[in-house]
């Protein structure tokens, strides 16, 4: 998670909303990325979605069946979805997102019928540390 | 609605789930593909996530406000999130999808609130022939 922090400080410097993401596979970091949707001009290019998408090519396969993801922010629907069709083994993400997250909130993805893999969860790891970035960034904005 | 189905019997031979996407902006189309994940390796190349990615680059913009998007399928929940986050302004999709439909199934993403932009939304168009496509890709596969 440290990691995923630093990769979420990196987008707060770049004037992205700063969300970072790592993903492992036998206890060594793959992928790690943060989001860049304003860089890539890509709405989809959450952090979350990259670093699978990295780990994927990386590993050869688009199942990562014995990788870990974690976050600094509770993913949202898209990510959670996509994090379910990757059969990510196990997901630590840190702050939770009442008004975009889809874990805890809103839709709910893993607890869906429409869901057929679900990760391991721990959900508010340095969620402190973790929440007090994405404050940051918001109040320099408002 | 043709394209789009033009775009997923180029995937049902590519042996991939025919499901094809288009997106047009001016009534002129400027995206289009199909769902590639085995070819690219990426669980998350799904026709809409690539059609959108396709779509914002050649418009320069995260926001598609003023276009309107084509799918053979009904999308599920990440493709439906990333429609929201796209700001498509509407949706028409063919088929309904009971077991992994993310919009009138499951988690019904748009009607969260969690989902800050909903398109307008026309499901069912050619939903014969667009089911059946699918249909005859899972039956040469059991």
């Amino acid at each position: 998670m440290n990691e995923a922090y630093k990769q979420a400080e990196i987008a707060f410097q770049s004037n992205e909303v700063p969300v970072g993401a790592v993903i492992t596979y036998q206890s060594q970091i793959i992928a790690k990325q943060y989001n860049e949707t304003l860089a890539r001009t890509d709405p989809t290019a959450h952090a979350e979605i990259l670093a699978v998408r990295e780990a994927c090519q990386k590993l050869g396969t688009e199942r990562l069946v014995e990788c870990s993801l974690y976050v600094t922010l509770e993913p949202c629907p898209m990510c959670a979805q996509a994090i379910s069709f990757a059969r990510i083994k196990a997901l630590y993400f840190g702050a939770y997102d009442p008004k975009g997250g889809g874990i805890e909130h809103g839709p709910r993805i893993f607890e869906q019928s429409t869901c057929h893999h679900k990760p391991e969860i721990w959900g508010g790891i340095q969620e402190d540390v973790n929440a007090e970035l994405l404050q940051a960034f918001f109040a320099e904005r408002r």
